[in-house]
């Protein structure tokens, strides 16, 4: 009988489960085992961690969020951080995963993560392993592919922030200042922005300074505007003129979280006398029932994942390209980042709606 | 001043007001008033039925369903019905209708609305009124487009209804069906079917026999599971065998709502002695507030309607072609239906999770 | 060790898993074990039909719909059906059910059911099985409890439905009837109503006429709203100026789903000569995840059904009685409607509103 | 005609709008008019700021969050600042609106209102203007009612995150901690933690230790449960094993946000070595779509202030006492807590669910 085995790498991200439903499933439907590993990659080290999964196992994973698997950022395969220098994973660890794979006697490994997984599970193809991708970033922010899972139940969830902010705004006359994910691109923000009526969008790709957005807020109030909507995404940072990526040394994304809200709150209030608030989404975005695009999509990326391993298609990983999904090969989806175009057609909208990128006055 | 009209036709659909919302926003931004006319194209013939459309009409209308414009399926507008033939509106309609645009002093008007409407819009444009289209049907069964707004909420509606009778159903073992939008082409039911987690799809593009349905039914009884979940396109039907689309001689679709889902109830009922109910969805996926994602693509939309009268692109309608927005002329997008391909990816997903498609036997 | 039996008997209703969760996490803290029949008292029953229930099994039970133990409506315990006769369980089969009772060593049985399966479990009591009863009915029409679960869920249902056709009813300035649950008593339709913002609420509780109706409908012309919404209940029907209750001889209430909501909306199509559509909720009602009220109440009920236990206070029910939840005896319970007061203050409420009950000529 | 007027206080809450728009219907209906004033009783101060509400201004009011007339925590009325000693409007301004009420020909005033607006509302009272209270706390903390509106949409904003943390906590095995509303009384974090299933609650009546905490987590991972959630009232602070509730010198709520969270979860982290994040909902649950239970509420109260005025029951607030609602002496209502009772049914249940308050060890 053939074995595969499936692990989910990385952050947790709304979606995994119905990816690992498709898979097994599929891989059934074939007459194929599934063996999930436990833990993300750590799941394949000694001791061993893992289970075979079966129909009794996917009850309900359809729309239930996280992991049965679990995951994790950090562990014995040292991913690179970030978009910093990659880092390889010492041969030793490669080693030994490839030696209980074929122990267990698998004829291939899916691996669903993002770009630090996918770039764990390019090494372990280049050092024997048969392994096919799901990517999965909730930032939406790989090249390889239009869409990742997730990315639509998070910018939901900030869809649904600022609809619950936006009266409770114009009930108080204030200006609140919400932040989503998005390290290094901007979309949850900007699609959520445009989704949700937000007045401000700060996203990474473009530098924002705060004259532009009190300007924005005094032009609102010269209309009646008493109340004004800022959406920011965590990697928005612009300090004193000079625009910033936020480059966390540490790998701890999360340690970071609610420092860009407060800060630009503090700073509109103090330059309005407004009052303004601040709310941080964080892992409410992660976490929860994906929505029904997100679910299609998993169940797409799964069935093209096991359809990969039919055809001995190893080394690649699916992407949306609609309306199809098709391989690409991992070695050219890792470690480039999709930003949002400056003067795309997103942006474009959002600037002919009057939605402020904080960089009106000096662009 | 530059003055624009604007006006929804044919059936509701979530989104409109978003659409609406952004073209006279970005019309506004353009220092361009904006002309709303009532009641769909009647609102263009004597009695003139309009109002100008300011700022103050926007609050809200980013998440409110339905249109503050109103629409019609009906009226002095002959537009064709279904994809019988094309009937002309008569010429004194036509000009009845550009003199008022006319004297109003229009610059163009843009239609919101599906294939009959933007016949129509299109007839209007050849006899001389400057048009712009948007595209609406809530089944996404346009070819010129990917995806059509309304589309995302009525998946969504379906999808929440299948999880709602997925407990219902496993705790009662019974069969349920679920009828959903789809006259034509059966988006709505596939992608909520995948999405919820459906065990039977049943759409226009496929013709179904119930032995395949019964054995899809015994199969999943040999399993251990004793329920299962059928969701069923509004334009799904085969009589002895024999396949045919719904093509009803009246204009009123809805009248047909709810016979398909009782047909096949009853019909599963009797073959499997299984407790078999019905849930007819009807309106329920037309009303209600747009998804996220079918705010964004409404803002689009609106937004690139407004560019393409900026442009003076007339005759066309704006389109998806992800990731970007796109004019395509209205003669090319009308009439030509976007069903589901039989063996594309989509269906072969589901297939390859083990959803029947109530032709497996015959095929 | 001490073992409690737990079963759900009746028609499904949101909830049911979080009072199963509740009474296993409570017993299982007092050190007992809880066995859960299946497919309800069929499976106390030969062959008998039961399983160990432990944490593992609990795992999302808390937002799951429906029953992991089963229900049902029929087998060989004879319910008495609807408000007719009470009919007697044959003793031969409470025998049966008390011997599988005591050879499996339990303390006591907890019933999970409506007015039917309370009425077995009082004749088991009274047959010399200890039972404590958790009430369940979705229409809330139980006398000795103020609020059962299941009933906030199928209301919520309900408001997210009239939301909906709201403003597809504005945008087509058409007539919309929802039917919801509520066979004697329209507790869901006059809540709904009332957070829904229905113009017309129709329950078994006040006759009503169609002259009535249209009077409502026809004053809402003269302000300007071209469009009604009409919720009824399924028990809700009056022909000729009789008052009649539907009291279906089989047992099935399913059966007669969508009849009101048919006629009433063909009635006043008929007579207001305006587009009226209609929608039944059915199914949807009783399944999906519990909203957090239910799950409250669930816990609390499933908690207190053990504490009874504890102590000894068999042949009672656990009951809402605003702030506690205190115990009835199931005698007191069973057979007593609590219906809607025509003079109470919700409906003066709604009446105060404008809210037509479709008797306001009449009376 | 008769003339009424209204006005919020205080704190947005979802609901406000539907009580609104109950008010100016059920006036509607007694031929009465209701002017609204603007930004709280600061409204009837020169320069006088309010308007007439007709039915035009209800559109869609029954399900918008937060208030079209504006609200503040501040300005001249100068009212007691959460629970400290009471202070005086000053005669002045008291003067000042009386004078402004007569001139406007009002014959009642309803203010709806929390603690600090209903003791306002009992000075005007005594001060000569006739005046009817409509309690609103989001806290839940009022004792001459058994609810208030707001309190149930609240609760289900903290439920629906519990539901998204619990996912990603039990995939990354993390402790997380969520932080909910609740200054002096923990109904949010008690019926939010009960229905969300929180395996800890910290709330204001309950002193906790960290001890209590570290031990309910290690007893988890003894029991296979990898991941803990921890909800937390904002008022919920102990140091140094000495309980102490928040009193903010500062009439600023907000500025507190977040502060209990992160201090609550840096301990744990520190004390169990487990990953442990913190979310704080703060504004979150104050805006947004009132559920069904909340806008019924309002209805009802809305309804009743009206009949209150029409008996000249002036002096008195609407307050729910099921299945009625019933007025009451604002006298009796303001300056009394109604906190969760330690011993009381719903912590019982909780701690019979195994629910840890963080005080098990040293009591």
């Amino acid at each position: 009988m053939v074995r595969i085995g499936i692990l989910t790498g990385g952050g947790d991200c709304p979606g995994l489960n119905a990816v690992i439903r498709a898979v097994v499933k599929a891989a059934a439907r074939r007459g194929w085992e599934t063996l999930g590993f436990e833990g993300g990659f750590e799941g394949m080290l000694d001791p061993l961690s893992y289970r075979s999964l079966t129909a009794n196992d996917l009850d309900g994973l359809l729309f239930r969020g996280g992991t049965i698997l679990g995951t994790s950022n950090r562990g014995r395969f040292a991913a690179k951080t970030g978009h910093s220098e990659v880092r390889r994973v010492p041969d030793e660890i490669l080693s030994e995963a490839k030696q209980n794979f074929e122990t267990l006697g698998l004829r291939c490994l899916i691996v669903v993560g993002g770009d630090g997984s996918l770039t764990i599970a390019q090494q372990m193809y280049e050092y024997g392993v048969p392994v096919v991708g799901v990517p999965k970033t909730i930032d939406n922010d790989l090249q390889a592919t239009l869409q990742t899972f997730g990315f639509d139940t998070a910018v939901a969830c900030a869809v649904d922030a600022l609809d619950r902010l936006h009266t409770t705004a114009a009930s108080h006359n204030r200006v609140f200042v919400l932040e989503t994910m998005g390290r290094y691109a901007g979309w949850i923000a900007l699609y959520a922005g445009i989704a949700g009526g937000a007045d401000v969008i700060l996203i990474p790709e473009l530098p924002f300074n705060y004259e532009s957005i009190v300007a924005k807020i005094h032009q609102r109030e010269a209309e009646g505007k008493h109340f004004t909507l800022v959406i920011t995404a965590e990697g928005a940072l612009q300090q004193g003129g000079t625009y910033t990526t936020l480059a966390p040394a540490s790998s701890d994304r999360e340690a970071h979280l609610g420092g860009i809200a407060a800060r630009v709150a503090a700073e509109i209030e103090q330059r309005t006398a407004k009052e303004t608030r601040s709310v941080v989404l964080g892992h409410l975005q992660r976490g929860g029932m994906p929505t029904p695009v997100d679910r299609q999509l998993c169940t797409r990326f799964g069935v093209s994942a096991v359809e990969l391993v039919a055809e001995g298609k190893y080394g690649h990983m699916v992407a949306l390209h609609p309306p199809e999904i098709k391989p690409v090969p991992i070695l050219d989806a890792i470690g480039k980042l999709r930003t949002v175009p400056p003067d795309g057609e997103m942006v474009r909208t959002a600037r002919a709606l009057g939605i402020c990128f904080g960089n009106e006055i000096t662009m």
